[in-house]
């Protein structure tokens, strides 16, 4: 098949309620296997040059129609690329974030087709950074454009910022938003980074969850001790740091921190019903993941558990002998790795004191118990239901896949939308082109053509309909 | 100090009660000096030429004095060095144990003289092998001699069998047993690879633990797990271990796996009264080790759980990330490395059992547990104090050392004894050169040069007594 051919509007696809076209689609798919030839992998020390040369590319591609002040703004690292069209003054300003960088493509061998050579087989566009997030950073300003043709005299300001530091943890970007705080500001950001349920059932996310990180040390003897000599008179460490992960959570299910759930805010019946709307398929869950059987918080469903629940996973543990055969020590020393996953509105600094002062309180005599920072800390984040933006973004996902979205949560994080509220007071949506399918940060990443072409059209009435809905300029958290 | 050159008695050494002079002091020193000069490293593939030497220079050794039937034995590896002086027709027989290998002597560093250069500083003899088990093949054959020059018709027969296998966990020493049974044959083994509690106390161990060794995997998800997505639904396969391996005690140091402690002989209150007569100093221990509190099973003193208890330790835990910074993710497996100490009568075969049997019975229904063998078995030993080697060996020790020895057990594993008994149904006594301080297996390791000349008097003045104690011919297991 030859990309981009097809015309809109798309199969499956309802033509635009507004009576206006997209008119972007050969190019849109064009432009996109472009930019995915650009090989911007921000973790790669090889792949610094590429990662500007794609911030480069894309400050051209803005250049083409009709936005102003295209700029690369230099961070600590790599440029922002910054656009923005502000010819509705007094009127609301929206942001559409999104980022140029891509995860690096290894292993190669396991590439149906070059990662970097974009490839179009059944309607999937093949490549790295396909989905994560060209095809989303295009869809918005195809959208944007289109949304600009068809409103000559525009009722909302756009801005654009692409980030080229997504894939390494964004370390640049809370210092550029507060130094830009004023060029920045917006009403709503509107993340391009996001994702659809599947290529005909759109969803969107009303919650993310935050997470905090900590490392537990159990220290015994000075040195590993011979179990022959010293076995029995001495606590072991490894088990000493056992009890005291086991004692984290009672058997059922619930974590046994005292105070952990305190902050955590209940969800509603709406919330609970719009989440049971959600299909899931035990078996199929099992079957995918492996396990014989789920586990979890009683009194809730596996989705809800994942989605509105707070959690707390050991990500690693070692201690003692692990090579081969045995070795008849009482180890030194065991150490954990441990993670929890937080919903609104647990804090991520005082969970980890609240799980340092229950081991502290739990610790044998034995041993001396120690913890240390995790390196990982994100604030939960959750977009009111009923906040204005919502109604307007479920009802064009609605009328673009013909299909009312789910409205979900993710058990991810993702802390830059927490960014923008903290530092623009600006809450934030997520639109996107990829999907639960589309492989991100594995081999054979893709992007559906349809999810392309339809989520630009998204964009498009998104904004057509935004200006008259959100607020004068202003935060409206 | 000229090695070698202190004249017998030694300071502190009670003059041999049966009016006969060990008259070996020089010569004993010089030969040891000469024997550490052989790295004789049985692990050591560099070194198998040298573990030969050793073996053909302890050969000669034997063939300088009255012994008889000098002979290298193969074995599936390196020779046994034997040889026998068969006098006594129709009296009983002692079999003289030791080896000749040495553990590496890495890392070199830490050495202050050269590990096979050795040097005499303060009365201790330095060097790879000192104590482990040169000082003791040599003082056991200087013994030997002593007593035959004295005895020119002795009342008992006496063999030598020295292996070079034993620091490498005496792999064909079995076999060769069983292979040379008659030839072997004997009433009483004496090993001259034991030690003295200190340098002028001594010891006398009637006891062994044994040990079992098992692996616990727990599987979970087919691959790590992103936590964001699946945490709260899936059973985190570390933290099931953890709890797995939590359940494997009481809280109160008592083992909870159910049958564990059914083969355990309840130690006599003899048994108890002579391990309280040994010195105990918890302060000076917890220094040592470097552990905040002793811990074990109630009931029992910290020396008791280290001699007469069985315990189980976790000797090695991994799964999951371990490398820097935070990976969050549920991991797909989680493993743990155990052994047990086993006392009279657990058997090694039966206590893996158990414990799988209680690992299969606790594990959750969400991970996969299985159990693998451990590499490691070895029945608990105890030579009954009643026997009546025990007193003639206590007395001896009494007499040259001028205080009455402990009785005390070991908590370690010394399976060539449980050999001796299975295979040539002869119980074993524990004489040696070595002291707890010799640094065995470690840098620096010395034997004190008084402790060599004490010990080859023991062994002589021992070969002396037990002729008129031991039984005609036979089993006196």
């Amino acid at each position: 098949m030859t990309p981009g051919r097809r015309p809109l509007p798309i199969e499956g696809m309802n033509p635009p309620a507004d009576g206006w076209s997209l008119g972007a689609g050969p190019q849109l798919i064009e432009d996109l296997m472009a930019f995915v030839r650009i090989p911007s992998q921000s973790a790669t020390p090889d792949r610094q040059p590429d990662v500007l040369r794609a911030a480069a590319w894309l400050a051209d591609r803005l250049r083409r129609r009709p936005f102003d002040h295209v700029a690369l703004m230099p961070t600590a690292r790599h440029p922002v690329v910054y656009a923005d069209c502000l010819r509705a003054p007094g009127r609301p300003t929206v942001l559409i974030y999104g980022h140029y960088d891509v995860q690096p493509p290894e292993p190669l061998a396991l590439w149906q087709s070059p990662p970097f050579e974009p490839a179009i087989r059944d309607g999937k566009l093949f490549g790295r950074g396909a989905a994560d997030d060209k095809g989303g950073v295009l869809a918005a300003i195809a959208g944007a454009e289109a949304y600009l043709a068809a409103h000559p005299q525009p009722d909302l300001n756009l801005r654009f910022c692409f980030e080229g530091e997504e894939e390494i943890g964004s370390p640049s970007i809370r210092a550029f938003l507060q130094a830009h705080r004023d060029q920045l500001a917006c009403d709503l950001v509107v993340s391009a980074d996001g994702a659809q349920w599947s290529e005909r059932q759109p969803e969107l996310i009303l919650g993310l969850r935050g997470g905090c990180a900590l490392e537990i040390h159990v220290e015994g003897p000075r040195t590993d001790l011979h179990s022959g000599t010293y076995g029995g008179s001495i606590l072991n460490p490894i088990e000493a740091l056992a009890r005291l992960l086991a004692s984290l959570r009672h058997p059922d299910g619930r974590i046994a921190v005292e105070g952990f759930y305190d902050g955590v805010a209940e969800a509603s019946a709406f919330d609970r019903a719009e989440i049971a709307r959600v299909p899931f398929d035990e078996a199929a869950y099992r079957a995918e993941t492996g396990v014989p059987a789920l586990h979890g918080e009683p009194g809730f469903s596996p989705v809800e558990r994942c989605w509105i629940r707070p959690t707390l996973e050991i990500n690693g543990i070692w201690g003692g002998h692990t090579g081969g055969g045995p070795k008849t020590i009482i180890p030194a020393s065991a150490h954990a790795k441990l993670t929890c996953r937080l919903v609104p509105d647990q804090d991520p600094v005082r969970i980890p004191e609240l799980i340092e002062r229950h081991l502290l309180r739990h610790a044998p005599a034995g041993v001396r118990v120690s913890v240390t920072p995790g390196g990982f800390a994100a604030k939960p984040y959750r977009l009111a239901a009923d906040h204005p933006a919502v109604a307007v973004a479920a009802g064009v996902l609605r009328e673009v896949f013909g299909v009312a979205p789910y409205l979900t949560r993710s058990g991810g994080s993702v802390p830059i939308l927490m960014t923008f509220l903290e530092v623009l007071q600006a809450p934030s949506l997520m639109y996107g082109a990829a999907t639960e399918d589309s492989q991100l940060h594995a081999p054979n990443e893709f992007v559906y053509e349809s999810c392309v072409h339809r989520t630009a059209q998204c964009f498009a009435l998104l904004l057509a309909r935004l200006g008259g809905t959100l607020a004068a300029p202003g935060p409206v958290a």
